[in-house]
């Protein structure tokens, strides 16, 4: 059985205590130790926490039981799992930032609260500091331990490349068609989005489990990376095409002047007429261009042709599946419970 | 012989090689590599480098040798000193956003550069990974590895415990004095300069020589935090004291309104009077105000105040220094050359 939500959140509290102990170690002025542990509660809870809670249902499929939310081997798959959500706070917090964004889970964005404004960046750094306060309280003496501090650190720069290239390939303010490529697309849905949602979560389970083989970790990170890189491209897909009642929310990628799947399949496909179109209108504030660029969509079928290529996708993640080696303690089932997440999701 | 800048800037073209080849390694691609390159040039070098420097030069006392600017010991022990520049480097392009900052070693902050904006947060970021790819590709063999990886967490955590103490403490657009204290200031200098610029040098120095015992470095911290706590005391006493022609720059403390050691001290020996001049005219930019505060310091006898305070704790130190155990591979002189650095410098 799944963990769910509440299970996960459960031993969020912990958590805190965890790093408030850490600060009062260190005589933390009280007003500083109580902003922290606001803006942690603020920033680390609230979302879905689907990376975080997966950490705990990978270790459940590898170690072959359920884990019992109130004992300690649910707190220490948990923990791990927790570490993702506060590199990611840590990535949002910053993200909402360079974005301009308003609101992150259906409250204004942490930066925007009032009196927080640019103490938001020093926040986020504490966000990310806090995963090493934890790693060391509870891992250090695990033979994982150093494995995973180079874990951590490799996926944070990954994603922190990924940023960058994204924020060069797709300024909200400038809008070039020619900087877009589906290599660029595809290093940014990697480093960005892929390493830390899709392969973090089963390296840790894996560590956590000690079966974090060399091999295990290629054959995960084979699988996993084209996952994510499927994952993004229906995500792109949907935020065009879904309709918007059952996705959650209205799509923004086109007035975003987002490199995107759906923007960088259209530029492989567009006779010249067509691409003219897609620079006059693509990347603007403007309900009116945006309906041109959807048009061309449709006449482009890029619906059909993404749905194809999901197939195909899915078929050959299918075969790699099947074919993962189980001897060293990994399981395709592991890889079975995040497809099927995935596959044919409409939000 | 204390090594040069010039020696010292020599090695910082291998380092960002490395940096290169390790993002080549994950194709990133061109545009993103020739921002990074252009930005940990921008942001890394071009101060005084002494917080690096300082990790060659005890590396030089404690092996008992100068090291030869072209040898492989000196790359690896000014390998260390640039990560706490590249450290110091995440810090200042981050401060100076947080500070609204207009420039910084002579040139606009990096965020005020035509292009870069926000996403001068993720360059933060990146100059912060950037030292655990060094340290992972030059000192993964190492027996202190580990200690190394803490040692970079934990001053990091510090000094942005440091600088939120420091953010909520004293804003630069609100004035409440009560919100002061000399346990705060004591707080803020420790975690904000005093870890990174005193202790982490010689931490790292310890780690290098293979003579990073316990012992070595609790006696490195009961030395270096009270130096560095006296060394941040007289940077604020030359902000108001010193000739600007001679300090090379001018003060702006009291108009910054910063929790600075002099304004402490006025606030300990304020008559209820003096107090509310202080009050009416402390942290905002007039310079009449700033006149009257000066004023007021002067009539507090603050200079002599600073000047006996100052011969005390120098006194102390060089107890402390006398005391030092060097059988386990430590020396005096190490720390003297810290203290001949700062004892009645003028700038």
């Amino acid at each position: 059985m799944p963990t769910t939500l509440k299970e996960f959140e459960g031993v969020w509290p912990r958590i805190v205590a965890d790093l408030e102990g850490h600060c009062k170690h260190y005589k933390l002025p009280q007003q500083s130790l109580d902003w922290f542990v606001k803006q942690l509660n603020y920033n680390s809870v609230g979302g879905k926490c689907n990376r975080g809670m997966s950490v705990v249902d990978t270790a459940s499929i590898l170690a072959d039981k359920d884990l019992e939310p109130s004992s300690e081997e649910y707190f220490r798959a948990a923990l791990l799992g927790w570490m993702i959500e506060l590199l990611q706070a840590f990535f949002l917090v910053s993200d909402d930032i360079m974005d301009s964004s308003k609101t992150r889970r259906g409250s204004p964005c942490w930066y925007l609260v009032p009196q927080v404004g640019m103490i938001a960046i020093n926040d986020a750094f504490m966000l990310e500091s806090s995963i090493y306060v934890l790693l060391k309280k509870h891992y250090r003496q695990e033979k994982s331990y150093v494995d995973m501090l180079e874990l951590f650190h490799e996926v944070t720069f990954q994603t922190e490349l990924g940023q960058l290239c994204d924020l060069l390939t797709a300024p909200e303010d400038h809008v070039d068609l020619d900087n877009f490529s589906l290599e660029k697309f595809t290093f940014i849905v990697i480093f960005k989005t892929a390493y830390y949602s899709f392969y973090l979560p089963v390296a840790l389970a894996l560590h956590y489990v000690g079966a974090a083989t060399p091999k295990n970790l290629q054959t995960s990170l084979d699988i996993l990376i084209p996952m994510g890189e499927y994952f993004q491209a229906q995500d792109d897909y949907l935020d065009a095409f879904a309709d918007p009642k059952v996705l959650g929310k209205i799509g923004t990628d086109i007035q975003d002047n987002k490199c995107s799947w759906l923007i960088n399949q259209a530029l492989r496909k567009v006779n010249p007429e067509q691409r003219k179109l897609l620079e006059e209108n693509y990347g603007q504030k403007d309900g009116e261009k945006e309906a041109k660029v959807k048009e061309l969509y449709h006449d482009l079928k890029l619906a059909d042709f993404y749905e194809q290529w999901e197939e195909e996708r899915v078929a050959e993640l299918r075969e790699k599946i099947a074919n993962v080696d189980e001897s060293e303690g990994l399981k395709k089932e592991v890889f079975e419970a995040f497809l099927k997440k995935i596959y044919k999701r409409s939000k």
